[in-house]
C-alpha cells in the first residue's frame, strides 16, 4: 500500500459536505484544514488517508458488522488481519523510519475496529518484539515467518489466578539434560494462561512466561520461552497443550482471548528466548545480571511501551466520542425561547459545559500522546544501543512515570468522556449502531490492561516520593520534574489572578498544579512517615497512603504534564497566527477544568482563600465553553476520521442527523419484517388472571 | 404463583455454602439474617423467594443466554413474558393490596433481566395503566385482555426527533365527523414514533400520543389514542401503519423497541382516552381543564411514577455489581507484606475506599427507594380520590422534585458504581460472564428514560427556586424542605466536629448538607437575579444557571434527603440493637462519601476553614471503611439474590472464585474446539513483505 504521492492540500483534505452543520462551520473563527495541517502534518494526514482508503475500498472491511455473533466477529477479524499482512500495511521498515506512524497506524486501525489493531498489533509487534527483545541471534528466523504468517503469535504472561501480581506466575519450565529440553508445565487450572489475546482461536505460538528450574530444583524466576501451541496446518493444538477461548467479553470481541495449560510440554533448550538468562546444555544457569530483580525487570521491560500507546488508543476513542457527540448536539433542536422555535442543543451552557472539555482534553491528551511517544523511542533507540548512561536510566525512570500515569488518566478521562457523550446524546446515544457503546465497550480494558490504572498510579507516586527521599536535584531529561526544584518555597505561592480575563490563560492553572502538586507532595511524604511512626510496615504504610494522598498526587503530577506541554505547544512560535486564539482556548480550558476536580486541595491548602477564586474558576470555564462552542464543530473535523471508519449514522460529517440515522435503522436486516417466531403470538395465551379482572 | 406458606426464617434465608468467604463471614459484627429480616421484613423476602424460585425451577428461564443473536433473545423474552403472565406473577390484587409488592417484582424480575422486566412492566403497567388513567369507563374492556394476551401494549410518546420536548411532537389526529373517527398521521420520518419499547416486535396496540385537531382546524394539543398496530393473529402491521425495530442496543436487547409511521390511520372516535378532553360526535372539543397546559400536566402527570421506579431499578443493578465486586474482592489474592503470602484485595485500603462507599450507597438509596415509592402510593391514592386539597398538591410537587432528582442521583451512582466493581475487578470484571458488563448497559438508559438526567434535575431546582421565590413558608408533606424554615441563618452554622470520632456519625454530614443546600440555593437564587438583570430572558437565564448552580442545588438536595432517611431509619427505635453499629457507620459513610463531593463548595462558603475539617472529613471516611471491611461480605449477603439470579460466577455465595469461572469458560460451546473457518489460516498467506524481512 503505497501512500499517495499525487494530491496536494486538497486531496489530502477534501472539503465537507454541506449541510446542517454549515451554519457552525461559517462561524469558526479559524479553518479547519489549516489546524489540520499543523496538528498532524503532511506525512501524518497522508498515511491516516492511505490506510482509511485501504479500508474503504476493500470488501473484507465492509460496514456494518455490528450485532454478529462472537463466533463470526472472531472470523471476520482474522480475515481483516490477514488482509492487513497481504497489503503490507504494517511495515516495519516504515515504522522504523518514522516510529511515530506506528502510533498513527496502531490508532488508525483502532478508530476502524480495535479487534482488528489489537489483533494485529499483538502478533506483529508484542509478539514480534517480545522475540526480538527478549531473544537472541538465533530466534530471528521466527521474525519472516510473523509478517507471512507461517505461524501466528500471542504473548502469555496472565493466568487465572495472577494479573498484577506478575512474580506470583506458577507455570514451571524445568530443564532436561538428558534430552536438552525444557518442560512447562501448568500445576493446575488456576495457573492456567488466562487472558490471552490471539490465544483463542488463531495462535500458533506462544511466549510463554514461566519459572525456570534447573536440575537439582533451583528456581531461577520467570522467563519467556516460545513454545508452540498449535499446529499451522490444522489449528489443532499440540499434543499436552490444552487451549481454549475464554468466551465473550464486554467489548473487542473480534479478539480471541483464551487460556492454556500445559501438561508436560516439551520444547527445545533453544527455544527459551536467552537474552536476560540462558541454559547451557548441561542445565547449568547462565546471566548477565547479579540481581534476579535486576533480571526481572529488564526481561519485562519491554511492557512499558504498552502503556505509552494505550494513552493513544484511548485517545482516539475520546476523540472518535466527542466528534459523534458534538456535531449530533450541533444538529439536534430541542426546545428554545419560544414555542415552536427550538435550538441547536449546543447552544445550551450545560451541554456545552457536558461536551467542551472533553473537546479540549482530546486536544491535551492528543499532543501528549504524541509527545510522549517520541520521547518512548528516544529511550529505545537507547536500549537498542545499550546505552548505560546515568542519563538513560533516568530517561528510562521518567518514561515510566509518565506512562504509568498517563494511561490511568488517558483510559479514565475517555472512559469518562464516552459515558458523558452517551448520555448527551440522549436515546439516539444509546441506539448501538451510533456507536458509543462500542466506544465504551472498547476503551474499558484500557483501564486494565498493562496494569490497574490505581495499581500503576502507585508507580508515578514511588517515582516523585524517591526523588524527594533521595534528596536528588530535581532534574530530569523531559524537565518533567524540574519546577520541584522550588519545593518546599513554592508552596507559599497564591492564587493571583485578578480578573475573569486573566483566568483565560493555561499559565493560571499550570501555576496552580505546580503548587498543588507540590502540596500532594508533602502530604504523601508526611503521611507515609506518620504511618512509618505508627509501626506500620512500609506495606502497610504505602497501602495507607493511596486514597487521598499518593493516587491524587500521581494523577495531579500528569494532569500537570499534560497541560505544560499542551500550553508550551500552543505558544511557541510556529503555530499559524489564525490558529493561536483557539488553541490557547483549548489549552486554558483543559487546565482549568482538570484544575477544578481539585478545587477543595487548592482551598484546603490556602492557594484559594474566600468565595472569589472558586468563583473565578468556574466562570473562566463557563466563558471558555461559550468562546469555543462556535469553534466546535470545526475543532471536531480536524479530529474525525472518514465517515466509513467513524460509523455513526448521527456523527457523519453532512449532519443529516435524522436522515442517517433513519436510513441506518431501515438498512438493518428484517426491520420490518414479523419475527419468525410470530405463530408463538397466538399460541399458549395466558387464562385470564383472576386477579388481573378486577383490577 | 402462590406464595410458600410453610417456611419459616429457616426456608427463607438459607444458610450459605461454606468456602473461601468463610473467614470474613465470621469476623462479621451482625447476623446477615437478623438483618435481611430486618431491612427487607418477611412478607417482601417471601415475595422475593417465590418470584426467585418460580424463575428458577423453569426451564424457560434457564441461564445462560448471553450472547444470543439479538433476534433470539427477543424470542426468548417474549416467551419469558408469557409465562409470567402464564403464571399469573403480575397479580394486581396483590399488588394492590400491597404496592410495595410492585417495586419488589419490578427489581426482583430486574435482577433475574431487565429486558423482561421491562416487557412486562411496559405491557401490564406502563400501557395498562395509561389507558386505566387516561381513559375512561369505555375503556375498562382493555383490561382483561392485557392480562390474558389478547392484545399487547406499547406506550408511543417520543419520536425520532423529539424526546425531552415533548410538547413538540408532531404526530396529528384530525377529526372526521363525517365518519366519527379519528385520522392518525405522521406528517414525516422525523415525526415517526420511535424509541418505543415493545412496538418493535410484539405490540398489537399502542397508546399514541398526537396533535388532536378538530374540523376548522384548531389543535387542542397532545392527547393519547388507543390504536391497533398489528393483527394479533399474525402479527402482520395494520393497513397504514409501518411499524419495525430499531434494532440493537446498549443494552436490554430482550426488549425490542420500535418505531411506527401512521399513514391516516383512521380510528374510532371512541379510542380517543378521553379523561382529560374529548370531543362530541359533531366534532366539538370538551375539556374539564381551562388551561391548556393544565390539562397537558394532568395527561402526562401518570408518568412521574416512572421516575420512582427506575430509582429502585437503578439501586437494584447497583446491589449486584456490589455483590460481585465484594465477593470477588474478598476471595482475590494478590500481592501481600512477604513474597508468596498473598491476601485478599479487600484488605487494601484502596481497594475498600473504592468499593465500600458503593456499598453504603446501596443500602442508603434501597432505602430511599422504598421510602419513596409509599410516597408515591399515597398520592396516587389522593388522585384516584380526586382529592383537591392544597395539602395533595404539594404532596404532588414534593413527590415529582424528589423523584426528578432522585432518578439521576440513582441512576449516575449506580452508573458509577458498576464502572467501579468492573475496573476492580480487573480484568476478570470484563469478561461478560461475570455480568458486569450487563449491568452497566442495562443501567444506562435509566439516566436517560422518563427524561435525561440533566434536565430533570432543573425541575427539583425550579421546585426549591419557587419555594424560595414566593416566600413561602418551608413546610412540605414529608418534611424534605422544613429545614430551609432557618434559611437564610443556617449559613451561619459552621463545620463543628471536635474529632475523628466526632465525624463518625451520620449527624455530622446531615447539618453540612442543610448548610450546602442554603449555601447553592442561595446562590442559585443570586445567579438567576444577576443573569436578568444583564437582560437575558428568562428562558437565558435559566440555562446559564444550571452548570454550577442550579444542577448541584438539585444534586445536594436529593443527598440530603437520601441522607436524612437512611439517618433516621438507623436511629429509630425498632432498630435491633444487633443491627445498630452497623447500619449506622453505612449512614456515616454514604453522607461523608457524598458530601465529600462537595468540599470545595464547604472551603468556599466558609463551612470549612482550615486543613483540619477536610482531613478529618477523608480520615473519617478511610476510618469507616476499615470498620466495615469484614462487615462488607455479610453485607451483600443480605442484599445478593441467589446465585441463578445473581448470574455472576465470580460472584457466587460459594466464594469459589476460580473453581466457578473456570467451569463457566468450560461450559461454553465450542470453547476447545478449533474454530469452523480453520482452513482459512492455510489459505491465501501473505507473501514475505519486502520490508518485514528487513526487522
Amino acid at each position: 500500500m503505497a501512500p499517495n504521492e499525487e494530491g496536494g492540500e486538497e486531496a489530502l483534505l477534501p472539503d465537507l459536505p454541506r449541510g446542517p452543520l454549515d451554519a457552525y462551520r461559517a462561524r469558526a473563527s479559524f479553518s479547519w484544514k489549516e489546524l489540520a495541517l499543523f496538528w498532524e502534518g503532511e506525512d501524518m494526514l497522508r498515511l491516516k488517508k492511505s490506510i482509511f482508503s485501504a479500508l474503504e475500498s476493500d470488501p473484507v472491511f465492509a460496514r456494518p458488522d455490528r450485532g454478529l455473533p462472537v463466533e463470526r466477529l472472531r472470523e471476520l477479524t482474522f480475515l481483516r488481519c490477514r488482509r492487513l499482512l497481504q497489503l503490507d500495511v504494517l511495515r516495519a521498515d516504515a515504522l522504523l523510519r518514522n516510529p511515530l506512524q506506528l502510533l498513527a497506524l496502531i490508532t488508525g486501525l483502532g478508530m476502524y475496529d480495535w479487534s482488528l489493531a489489537a489483533k494485529a498489533f499483538l502478533h506483529a509487534f508484542v509478539f514480534g518484539s517480545a522475540i526480538f527483545n527478549s531473544g537472541s541471534e538465533r530466534h530471528l528466523k521466527y521474525i519472516p515467518k510473523i509478517f507471512n504468517m507461517e505461524i501466528f503469535g500471542c504473548f502469555a504472561l496472565t493466568e487465572l489466578s495472577h494479573g498484577s501480581n506478575t512474580k506470583a506466575v506458577r507455570t514451571t519450565a524445568h530443564y532436561d539434560p538428558a534430552t536438552e529440553e525444557f518442560v512447562l508445565h501448568s500445576p493446575d487450572f488456576e495457573a492456567a494462561k488466562f487472558w490471552i489475546g490471539n490465544m483463542g482461536k488463531t495462535a500458533t505460538h506462544a511466549v510463554v512466561f514461566a519459572q525456570l528450574c534447573v536440575p537439582g530444583g533451583q528456581c531461577h524466576g520467570l522467563h519467556p520461552f516460545l513454545v508452540q501451541i498449535r499446529d499451522p496446518k490444522t489449528l489443532l493444538p499440540m499434543p499436552g497443550v490444552m487451549v481454549g477461548d475464554i468466551g465473550e467479553k464486554l467489548g473487542q470481541n473480534g479478539l480471541d482471548n483464551g487460556f492454556a495449560m500445559f501438561h508436560k510440554v516439551r520444547i527445545p533448550r533453544q527455544d527459551l528466548l536467552n537474552r536476560t538468562g540462558d541454559v547451557t546444555p548441561e542445565g547449568t544457569y547462565v546471566t548477565r545480571f547479579q540481581d534476579s530483580r535486576q533480571r526481572f525487570g529488564a526481561s519485562l521491560g519491554g511492557l512499558s511501551a504498552g502503556r505509552v500507546c494505550i494513552v493513544g488508543m484511548a485517545v482516539a476513542n475520546l476523540k472518535l466520542a466527542v466528534c459523534i457527540a458534538l456535531r449530533f448536539s450541533a444538529t439536534r433542536r430541542q426546545f428554545g425561547p419560544a414555542d415552536g422555535e427550538e435550538v441547536p442543543v449546543l447552544e445550551y451552557q450545560l451541554q456545552q459545559w457536558r461536551l467542551l472539555p472533553y473537546l479540549a482534553a482530546a486536544y491535551a491528551l492528543d499532543h501528549f500522546s504524541k509527545s510522549l511517544f517520541v520521547d518512548l523511542v528516544a529511550l529505545q533507540r537507547g536500549l537498542y544501543q545499550d546505552n548505560q548512561s546515568a542519563r538513560q536510566a533516568e530517561l528510562g525512570r521518567e518514561v515510566h512515570a509518565l506512562a504509568s500515569a498517563g494511561k490511568p488518566l488517558a483510559s479514565w478521562t475517555a472512559q469518562r468522556g464516552i459515558q458523558e457523550c452517551r448520555e448527551a446524546c440522549g436515546g439516539h446515544g444509546y441506539l448501538a449502531v451510533n456507536r458509543l457503546g462500542d466506544l465504551r465497550n472498547d476503551n474499558d480494558p484500557n483501564c486494565t490492561y498493562e496494569g490497574d490504572n490505581n495499581v500503576l498510579l502507585q508507580q508515578t507516586s514511588n517515582f516523585l516520593l524517591a526523588l524527594l527521599d533521595r534528596g536528588a536535584r530535581f532534574e530530569s531529561p523531559l524537565k518533567s520534574v524540574d519546577f520541584l526544584a522550588a519545593y518546599p518555597a513554592l508552596l507559599s505561592r497564591r492564587f493571583a489572578a485578578a480578573s475573569l480575563q486573566d483566568c483565560l490563560d493555561s499559565a493560571v492553572p499550570l501555576a496552580a498544579y505546580e503548587w498543588l502538586v507540590c502540596y500532594l507532595l508533602r502530604e504523601s511524604h508526611q503521611k507515609l512517615a506518620r504511618e512509618k511512626r505508627a509501626g506500620g510496615s512500609d506495606f502497610d504504610a504505602r497501602n495507607n497512603s493511596q486514597a487521598y494522598c499518593c493516587r491524587p498526587l500521581a494523577l495531579a503530577f500528569l494532569e500537570l504534564t499534560v497541560l505544560r506541554r499542551f500550553h508550551q505547544h500552543t505558544r511557541q512560535p510556529g503555530v499559524p497566527p489564525p490558529l493561536r486564539a483557539v488553541l490557547r482556548r483549548l489549552s486554558a480550558l483543559y487546565g482549568l477544568w482538570s484544575l477544578s476536580q481539585h478545587s477543595a486541595l487548592l482551598y484546603r491548602g490556602g492557594y484559594f482563600s474566600g468565595e472569589r477564586a472558586g468563583k473565578m474558576l468556574e466562570d473562566a470555564i463557563l466563558e471558555l465553553c461559550s468562546q469555543l462552542k462556535d469553534d466546535a464543530v470545526a475543532l471536531v473535523d480536524v479530529l474525525a476520521p472518514p465517515d466509513f471508519v467513524l460509523d455513526s449514522p448521527i456523527g457523519r460529517a453532512d449532519g443529516q442527523l435524522y436522515r442517517n440515522l433513519w436510513g441506518a435503522v431501515l438498512q438493518q436486516p428484517g426491520v420490518l419484517e414479523r419475527p419468525s417466531w410470530w405463530p408463538e403470538f397466538a399460541a399458549s395465551k395466558p387464562a385470564a388472571g383472576a386477579a388481573s379482572s378486577k383490577l
